[in-house]
């Protein structure tokens, strides 16, 4: 078992990386103060692995909400199945959370431990491999509106993150490689040398070997750790952390939650990310074609879709939360393995790598 | 015009109380930090007051959102009027949200300024004398749930607080009543030097003189900022301000919202607590008969609703937030002037507090 802690002062916290983790009492119980305990999980991982979850809690007194799921349920009305299990149950502010379940669990069961009675604790346990890499730290927490991908929600941090790699098992391909998109963002923004480790291992991380995973895991949560700890509230360097997110949350937002999952959206807005690098002469043809290769190897898309159009793009980018007083910002790439916040990127060149990638025909819908 | 500052390190602020500052720009613009701003208010304060209030934001581009009033709207769908409004305008993380209503407005403002963008600034400009006096100091924020008052929320501070006294003029005299019992509270809970003014001076409140307002406001702020800055997240002393708030969130909830005002349950509350403290030999009957003057003067209920029954009570006070590990904690009186944080008291003194007040027929619902 490896251990990452995420420095953030009196909201520090450890994360656990290994096999087996799930049925290890031990690594629960002292993140625990009372004996009020609510798992929030949803339909399809809850009946895999609650039961397990249930017999490490011992002493407990359980309960369980199981939320449906997917994105397309990350709404307000789906958070409040949360509030109301809590309230029927009773549960006061000395309760703690356990999401166990991807990023859209993790994000509105951090969200209603944010919440619920004005904050109570909580515990991840993220069952992707993208939400292991991304959700674990940071403390981003939050719903999503008709209007825009999480837009309303909470920076709030949780007690501990216990990332068992064995639930991996039972995750669909597609899951795996949008996980391997996020780990590929860690390289490519700020650890070239972690980049290269992935283009020798990339395969091994592919088919679930456990080495590799638990490797990959951690280091991508000491990356993210040492940016967020750096900028708990994302007014700074943590933007970077958003390489790929500009072009990939419009994706997302036009092709409505759930055609593509996040991470082959982000795994796209990095290709689209590399071009527009290229395009502004930093980086140089062989480096975006690395960028391509490894990202086709992880069995991610390498272009905007086809069916999407430039000026659904800009409509969808001018909403981002990224965007500071009417300017497009981007994260782009001065160099493989170094990402930079830009806001005077000429909007000709965002529309022709744009139209490029959608022109190349690349990816599709799903 | 006095400030009150109040310490609560980088998120610490001011709260302005005076005469006409709803018309002086200069108060307000040095607290907004960019050029989008969004009023949120109420269908009854915000077409008396909303254009004053525009006049002062010299220069910013002005999003207005009138919600419904009443505690009765204070639910999701209402505080998602404020998400769609600033979404519909493309506000951004820098916009600045002001809370121009009493304190259901400043708390669904509040939690909407947490949580829009998981956070963005606020100023609040509070229209009634118990917003006045309560929630701007404290950073609490949050809506209600079907199965609780205030059950789901934040704690999240606000830039600064603007009080001007001249608002109160429209405000209906229970209003004032109301807010009067918020203002006892911090009297009797732990500065008897105040309370003896105000029982010098409790009618010049209720006829709203300038200047026994302004000082009752600025020492219940300073008050309530002394505690809560010692506190912030209400694991300790906080827990004094809940004077008359486990039997008043009981009356609210069995009678409805907006049946009785908040102040009025508090009021009644109190008198419950006063009564409960004697029961438990610490406070004299002429405490008591104090406290039931101090409340019949400011025209405020000196029982429990003479529908309610003693088993509604428990019910009720079993949920609220008070309760620990479902033991019932009180805030009760050691002395006027003193109060404490009680865990052990008797259920049967409890009961029969309750059962004589109730009996003693006198408040009716309204």
């Amino acid at each position: 078992m490896q251990i990452v802690q995420v420095d953030l002062g009196d909201r520090s916290y450890p994360i656990y990386i290994g096999s087996g983790l799930l049925s290890e009492s031990n690594l629960f119980l002292p993140h625990i103060k009372s004996d009020q305990v609510c798992i929030v999980t949803n339909q399809t991982v809850g009946p895999l692995y609650e039961n397990v979850l249930q017999s490490s809690l011992t002493g407990k007194r359980v309960a369980l909400v199981e939320l449906p799921d997917g994105e397309a349920h990350k709404n307000f009305s789906t958070l409040n199945l949360v509030f109301d299990g809590l309230l029927q149950a009773r549960h006061n502010r000395n309760t703690t959370l356990i999401a166990l379940g991807g990023g859209v669990v993790g994000d509105m069961c951090g969200f209603a431990a944010a919440s619920y009675q004005r904050g109570v604790n909580f515990i991840q346990v993220p069952t992707t491999l993208l939400s292991q890499v991304d959700s674990s730290v940071g403390g981003k927490t939050g719903i999503n509106h008709p209007l825009g991908k999480n837009m309303i929600g909470a920076f709030y941090q949780p007690q501990a993150v216990i990332i068992d790699i064995d639930l991996l098992a039972t995750l669909p391909a597609r899951e795996i490689s949008a996980g391997l998109a996020e780990i590929i963002k860690y390289g490519l923004l700020g650890d070239g040398e972690f980049l290269l480790w992935l283009e020798q291992n990339i395969e091994r991380l592919v088919a679930l070997e456990s080495d590799a995973l638990i490797y990959a895991i951690q280091r991508s949560c000491e990356n993210k750790a040492r940016i967020v700890a750096a900028d708990e509230r994302e007014s700074g360097v943590r933007a970077l952390l958003n390489l790929g997110h500009t072009f990939g949350h419009a994706i997302e937002t036009q092709l409505g939650y759930g055609n593509w999952l996040h991470g082959e959206a982000v795994g796209a807005g990095m290709m689209l990310a590399a071009e527009l690098s290229e395009k502004l002469g930093w980086l140089a043809t062989e480096d975006v074609a690395r960028v391509r290769n490894l990202l086709a190897r992880a069995v991610l898309p390498i272009a905007a879709p086809k069916s999407m159009t430039v000026d659904q793009f800009l409509t969808h980018m001018s909403v981002d939360k990224k965007v500071m007083d009417g300017r497009l910002r981007f994260v782009l790439l001065k160099a493989l393995g170094e990402a930079v916040v830009v806001s005077d990127v000429g909007l000709a060149d965002v529309e022709q790598v744009l139209q490029a990638s959608i022109n190349s025909g690349l990816a599709d819908i799903r």
